[in-house]
């Protein structure tokens, strides 16, 4: 699974909150959040390490996307998954774009969204060195 | 795009109803829902054709799927769209979960989801045909 990643030394809620920050920076929005942990122990019983996804959408991106071919909506939001990370700390992983819709007439949308998800992501592991959770 | 798809003689509201039925007889239960149709008016001041995407989740398949390896939560859950088809009626395309996580080691999983969603689907289609909006 490709993905744009980095480890923050932050607990899950605050990695929540700064990878909210970083993102809206970028022009993305969440529309959806599911937390994994939580659903699996109420439908399944079982207990798992905690597993936060938000559904982050640029809706320029999307508009775009959704003109060209309208099944694109299969394949969105952009996911960003929030663990915890081996050692302490909080591990981002944003799925990359270029991988969710990989057909060449989305490459210039999803190399432009790759690049903005970097550059979120980027600035994460800046604003970490200057914070202590 | 690779889908499940069929398209009901129904509204979309109905339609919508139908397929959160069909697919809970599949175990399947809605953990996300977007309106994009309602979010790029109101965060683009664009109109569009109505477009709402369902996402499915069947925890059975979703834990099987985390314990093999968890960055396939960067790829859940399985949406399902509705969009107004030509001619009337509501195209229902659900995302064929094999597309989603290509990687032969959920084949299995992917597999037996993808059949699942494909009853689900072809149970609407035996509805549909007792029913009249």
């Amino acid at each position: 699974m490709r993905s744009i990643e980095t480890t923050v030394e932050m607990s899950m809620k605050n990695a929540e909150q700064a990878v909210r920050a970083a993102l809206a920076e970028q022009g993305f929005g969440i529309i959806t959040e599911i937390d994994f942990a939580a659903t699996l122990e109420s439908k399944l019983g079982v207990k798992r390490d905690a597993l936060k996804v938000l559904g982050a959408c640029n809706p320029g991106f999307a508009h775009q996307a959704l003109e060209l071919d309208p099944s694109v909506a299969l394949m969105l939001p952009c996911n960003v998954s929030l663990s915890p990370a081996q050692g302490g700390g909080t591990r981002v992983q944003v799925v990359d774009p270029r991988e969710l819709v990989p057909d060449p007439e989305f490459a210039e949308i999803a190399n432009s969204a790759a690049a903005q998800l970097q550059a979120a992501v980027d600035s994460l592991a800046d604003s970490d060195t200057h914070r202590v959770d």
